[in-house]
């Protein structure tokens, strides 16, 4: 057993946002490392993962989970190393990925585990990103919910993120025409050179609308919806017969408190017979490693690129998630300890 | 060969609304009745069709097919019997429904004739209503895209209509809970009286919300929604995990020019994994006999009910549409030549 160190630093939510949370909304504190009970392990945190959906995890909105209660630590995936164990299942060196929090060493039953990392061949970090929720998301969604078909066109908003960037690339081993939506010019490089999107629009532009016509010449047949907001309004005027829509988040809204107003769907909807249709990638949680082997073989094959944006140590933490709304991340940003 | 006359009375669109057609919109006017050339033959119309999906034949925006042309005869459903025919399809006597037009008599070289009515047993007026388009469009709509299961609840707006309350009953001959939503003390007596609704909630009560949430305990499994507008954003707030909601028409919109708003739907699709979903009758035209021949073996069963309100004389069409949206039918309107 390796040799624990007496605290546990932590960073817990201080204070409930109503919009984006920012650095003060947390505070970052030194914890007792708790004795290891029978039936539990410890895990040695490597990398914090910092990701959009955490918004919605502070506020207190209703919403697909229960809010991060106050003083509690701030929940987020996390990946790292079994360095003690009275759990059978799991021993030490196991490499975990699961919700284990913003903190450096978390005490688990196993609850909260969402897999052992068994692609020792690849960084660890990749459990996070490509080959975790984020790569994971992309591949169901836009599968199972955008149905791709070989020519059509596929338009993806947040494009260069980490979810949208493994969306545009499954769409494009699909056979689709693949559209990024981004925002500036080195994230449009990124989308064209990286990820190998056919056409990349900058939705800050001045001729935003027409540079997506421009690039969508067909009409749209998938829409992988990450934004929400006047991106999405613009992408849905031009939706084809039977489009899919694919709501994946909506990163454009600062917040639904009050709720937001936009042009009414429906009419879309009903002239095109299309559908928009809210995922959510908890309710794969049985085909997850299904969809972590599909796209590791693409990893592998040098068919899905990734990039990754690391911040070294827990004191950027508080900060990251309102740095990611600032658009200022260019890769899956992860907290490395 | 049935004496025909020498002229035939027909209502044309007389210029283009914007918003709801009105009577002014519209002439009636005579014309020379064609002559009979080879490959076509003549319907003398029984019935005329009424319907809210006329608002948008004649509207100048963007829509699912092309406008009424200015000074053409109104476009619309019409059942009656072929009373000439140089067509080998067609003989004398043959009842046949489909894109006749307000007209005394339509000519035909087969093109716009939906169907041949072989329900001898049942009143031709059917055919434009439970066993006609409405029908049709209730039994897809509801079994196809909103997949209703036993137990679900299932809210149904217009739901007195000949498209809400054929929805409503085959929701229940699923296995459901049906909810309708419908306005005026008259319409839900129907409601629960004709269509067997285990609830009927009144949009134009102020209690509108609370009767909805009562109305529905379990909240919302299936939305079948004919209004769009407020009634729907009542009921989409209530939605259940994995809701499925059916954009039939939007009878309660007004005019789409200027595009209306309305609260973002994207943040209740993301939280329930819900879809929403445009319906077009014709995208399933290739199945059109198979609802048929169900729908009228309920009603033969007695488990299908319509209710049908019919006016006499071409004077009464100009007006109808209008009629329509003022909500002062109490079933399927025709208009009987």
């Amino acid at each position: 057993m390796t040799n624990l160190p007496k605290t546990n630093t932590r960073v817990l939510l201080k204070s409930r946002p109503t919009g984006i949370p920012q650095a003060e909304h947390f505070e970052i504190a030194e914890a007792d490392m708790p004795a290891l009970e029978p039936g539990h392990f410890i895990v040695k945190n490597e990398f914090l993962s910092v990701e959009p959906a955490m918004r919605g995890w502070v506020n207190a909105a209703a919403n697909y989970s229960d809010p991060v209660p106050l003083g509690g630590v701030m929940r987020s995936f996390a990946a790292g190393t079994v360095v003690a164990s009275r759990h059978a299942g799991y021993a030490e060196g196991d490499k975990v990925m699961g919700m284990l929090g913003w903190q450096q060493y978390a005490v688990s039953d196993g609850t909260g585990i969402r897999r052992k990392v068994l692609e020792h061949d690849l960084p660890l970090s990749l459990s996070l990103g490509v080959l975790g929720i984020n790569g994971v998301t992309a591949y169901f969604a836009l599968t199972e919910i955008g149905e791709p078909r070989p020519g059509d066109t596929v338009v993806v908003s947040t494009a260069a993120g980490s979810v949208g960037s493994a969306a545009g690339q499954i769409a494009k081993l699909a056979g689709c025409r693949t559209v990024g939506i981004t925002g500036g010019a080195a994230k449009l490089k990124m989308c064209l050179e990286d990820f190998g999107y056919d056409a990349a629009v900058d939705y800050k532009a001045a001729d935003f609308q027409q540079a997506l016509a421009a690039a969508s010449p067909k009409g749209v047949d998938v829409y992988y919806d990450n934004t929400s907001g006047a991106i999405s309004d613009a992408v849905v005027a031009r939706i084809n017969k039977f489009a899919r829509i694919v709501i994946c988040g909506t990163a454009s809204v600062a917040s639904w408190d009050p709720w937001p107003s936009g042009p009414r769907m429906e009419r879309h909807l009903l002239n095109k017979s299309a559908r928009m249709q809210g995922f959510l990638v908890w309710d794969y949680e049985h085909r997850y490693e299904e969809a972590v082997a599909r796209l590791a073989a693409w990893v592998r094959e040098g068919k899905l690129r990734y990039r990754e944006e690391i911040i070294d140590g827990m004191a950027a933490a508080p900060d990251a998630i309102a740095s990611l709304y600032r658009g200022e991340n260019l890769g899956k940003r992860l907290i490395r300890l």
